[in-house]
């Protein structure tokens, strides 16, 4: 996969002289056109062998290209902040925004491959890793992220007379790597793991380009040259035809027998029973958010229902059992003009928790396969890919350690109308009943369809949506925190067991 | 100061039976119409005797109002990325949107006065602590804030009586508090130091309301209605009147001789001396960032200047100098929604560097005192108070080692005129001038005097101003990375002597 960056490839002065200017130009050109459409963020990863020009590159490109709108990020060690939340959260906070370009020094795949070369896990592992990152740029290509994904390549004897060059260079020396090139091993172990990562995730919407990095002006026109082409291709690309052609349909679900017709709407609790069980199950949730195994957890609820259908009071005695500054209820409504500018789940990484702490989403990310399909606010290859980002995306927050719980509280359509009506008597309630309310309302059915399809794609065992029959508002409630506090002893008792099976080896 | 919060009030929970529910429909609803509004933002500051029920009276509230539009934010041990930052950036990243409330637990004034209990500083730094949270409150307010701010008390009595039945409690004994309660000196302490704080930051925009914990009916009615009172107030006052009235006018500079005119703008440089001298301050600043004590450091550097002055060209020249991991440049234009739901700073605050880093502003929060002014795009009382916040800002900034530098680029009407007309003629510098720049050429005089007085009133030792003739691009190059590297080496310079001092003792 490298032979062809070993063969020394170079542009001598003059052709270079003659052709930087107008490339150059052209970028410019290109760049700002990306900023006035501020339809698509560029990502460009940086990675390779020590000492074969990226520093160099990134420099240059910072001055052919108008540097404010470049974000140079680079990641080194993590902060705490950083390391109290999933891996995948620094890259969320450091992505630049739509018509801005972030140059990422030290990514994903600079993580996975040296935490493989110094040997802190085996392929598996990485092989894991190199899933998340094609999935990853899969989907920031499809919320409109081109990414440039560049590898420096250098011949094992290149390098070394290069690191020796660039030793007694002030520049140069001061950067500490992470890892030890001057040992032979680092370079052979780096170059096969990189294949590896490089062949798996060389895909047609991001694929991998490899440059050789002896002769400045050919890495620099290379690079610059690559980047015009797929500046000038995203920027002309017109919007729909770079979705994938022939979603197929999900099978109408309307008419049939769905798991939302079995729930025993009829279930309630006799008020006695009820402020025995709610005392009992929030004393449990207070206690278990003290349980010292809750540091190496967080803890995140999504609440979904139909309209009227008792979020706001079920979310107020879960948060009524807590310290207030054990946990922060986020309200999703629409996207402010920051988080528009952004991939679509950028919004809830926002607010994702660290190590020890609850957040509440109050409606949430579903909202892409709900009121978004519903309503046409996305296409349907967006919200039909929705359903695998979405697991992609609870898994990277189980395995942090997170604890996901999600509820559908459902009622049924009379119920619905007595609390709307009895909404609009109540003063103090008047708030919570707008015209787009009873709007929802006439598209009961289609929402019905659409709740099933997400219950189907993704309550999956490591985050199972929990269906709440909701008529019942006291039996809504109780079950709610029970399934709360069910999920948190399930994660502890997982924990102790893991534990106990790492002591008696 | 702390009498009437000794003397055993108390409320009978018939009383307290009687008018909780109408006290709390009430505070919905204020708060559901603060939301609607999105005018203001609430901060309520939490601060007392411990054991005095300021925790009990946040999940009150929690409980009582609409908890998804509270946030409670802790500010206990700051994070390695709050420690890198000038020490109010904590609070700046943390600060409710409008329409919304933040309960600052732990907030500026516990902090102040642990330092003070513990010893750490005399009362000359408590002093300046005080005033600058007298300050920060006073812009807050002036930007659309409504603060509370809360002292929950009790007598030493009380308080010991208090500790030891909540010994037992295990709701309470998890939580750790930065001071030593069981201790007399402690209370006693903590109460002088809290006295003076509160005496000199009480003011009619923020007053102190100190409140007798003993009772919880008293002291949840008591705290229930001074917010509703002062949600009700802000609520229903206009914009206008909330306004300090009366601001005297500045005098007007128009045909006065300037600062401006003293400039010589036929300075220039020749191509051999500037290619020289360009060189030599490049690999300056060069080395002047990777010194070891740009560590202790953060550099922020401020374009201003006339349209087409060469700012960016400037920008590009510094940029070029450096490794792009070192700084960031941050270009400044309209604010977007989420920065229009906070005060002026605020988005400023954002991009405030960390310790070793650089960040360069393409202009600056001197727009509230420039184009803000001349467009009339806020009050004149706005941008009037604006000269002394901004003063205000900077020091926080260069306190916590910032190195605060600030250019004035500046071309006469002519030069002005003649690169609009390159601009418009070549294709690849078209996006630089559009109809608003035109606009702008038209009110000359009037940017004119609005200059003259932002430097005149924010040219400071700590940061000050360096106008640069900018007729001649190279000339202006030149000056502004030398100002820069003088004002590295100045700064590191005095540190230096600090250092020897400090060893000498």
């Amino acid at each position: 996969m490298f032979e062809s960056a070993e063969i020394g490839h170079f542009i001598d002065k003059e052709t270079y002289d003659r052709e930087a200017p107008a490339l150059r130009e052209a970028l410019l050109e290109a760049q700002f056109e990306l900023h006035q459409q501020k339809r698509a963020s560029v990502i460009v990863l940086i990675n390779g062998i020590e000492g074969a020009g990226k520093g160099e590159t990134v420099k240059l490109l910072s001055e052919w290209m108008d540097p404010r709108l470049i974000e140079v990020r680079t990641f080194d060690s993590q902060t705490d902040e950083e390391l109290a939340h999933p891996p995948a959260w620094r890259y969320w906070r450091q992505l630049p925004a739509k018509g801005r370009m972030g140059v990422f020094f030290g990514n994903w795949y600079s993580q996975m491959l040296q935490g493989r070369v110094h040997g802190l896990f085996k392929n598996a592992v990485l092989d894991q890793a190199i899933t998340g990152a094609e999935r990853l740029e899969k989907m920031l290509c499809n919320e409109g992220a081109v990414i440039f994904k560049f590898w420096f390549h250098l011949s094992k004897k290149q390098m070394k007379e290069r690191l020796q060059t660039l030793k007694d260079d002030p520049l140069h020396s001061w950067r500490i790597s992470p890892l030890d090139w001057q040992q032979s091993k680092t370079y052979d172990k780096f170059v096969r793991y990189g294949e590896r990562a490089i062949r798996r995730t060389s895909r047609d919407y991001a694929p991998w380009n490899i440059v050789e990095g002896i002769d400045p002006y050919y890495r620099s026109l290379t690079v610059g040259k690559i980047l015009l082409e797929g500046l000038q291709a995203a920027l002309h690309t017109p919007k729909v035809a770079a979705r994938p052609a022939g979603v197929p349909p999900l099978p109408d679900k309307q008419g049939e027998l769905t798991l939302l017709d079995c729930l025993d709407l009829t279930r309630h609790l006799e008020k006695e029973d009820y402020q025995e069980q709610l005392i009992t199950e929030q004393a449990r949730l207070s206690g278990l958010m003290r349980d010292k195994r809750m540091r190496r957890h967080s803890l995140i609820a999504v609440f979904e229902g139909n309209d009227a259908a008792g979020k706001g009071g079920s979310i107020r005695r879960v948060a009524a059992a807590l310290d207030p500054r054990q946990y922060i209820i986020v309200p999703i409504a629409a996207p402010s003009e920051d988080e528009r500018a952004q991939p679509y789940l950028w919004r809830f990484w926002r607010h994702i928790p660290a190590r020890g702490k609850f957040t509440i989403f109050d409606r949430s990310w579903y909202g892409r396969v709900l009121v978004e399909r519903v309503e046409g606010f996305c296409t349907k290859a967006d919200w039909m890919r929705a359903y695998g980002e979405i697991n992609d995306f609870e898994e990277q927050l189980t395995a942090a350690g997170a604890i996901v719980v999600k509820f559908w509280l459902a009622i049924d359509k009379d119920t619905q109308l007595e609390r709307f009506q009895e909404r609009e008597e109540i003063p103090f309630k008047r708030f919570k009943i707008t015209e787009e309310d009873w709007r929802n309302r006439e598209k009961w059915d289609v929402y019905r369809s659409a709740v099933c399809d997400m219950v189907d794609r993704t309550s999956t065992e490591i985050s199972p949506w929990t269906l709440v029959e909701a008529n019942d508002k006291r039996w809504a409630r109780v079950k709610v925190l029970r399934t709360i506090n069910e999920a948190l002893e399930a994660a502890f008792e997982k924990r102790d067991r893991q534990e106990k099976k790492r002591k008696k080896k």
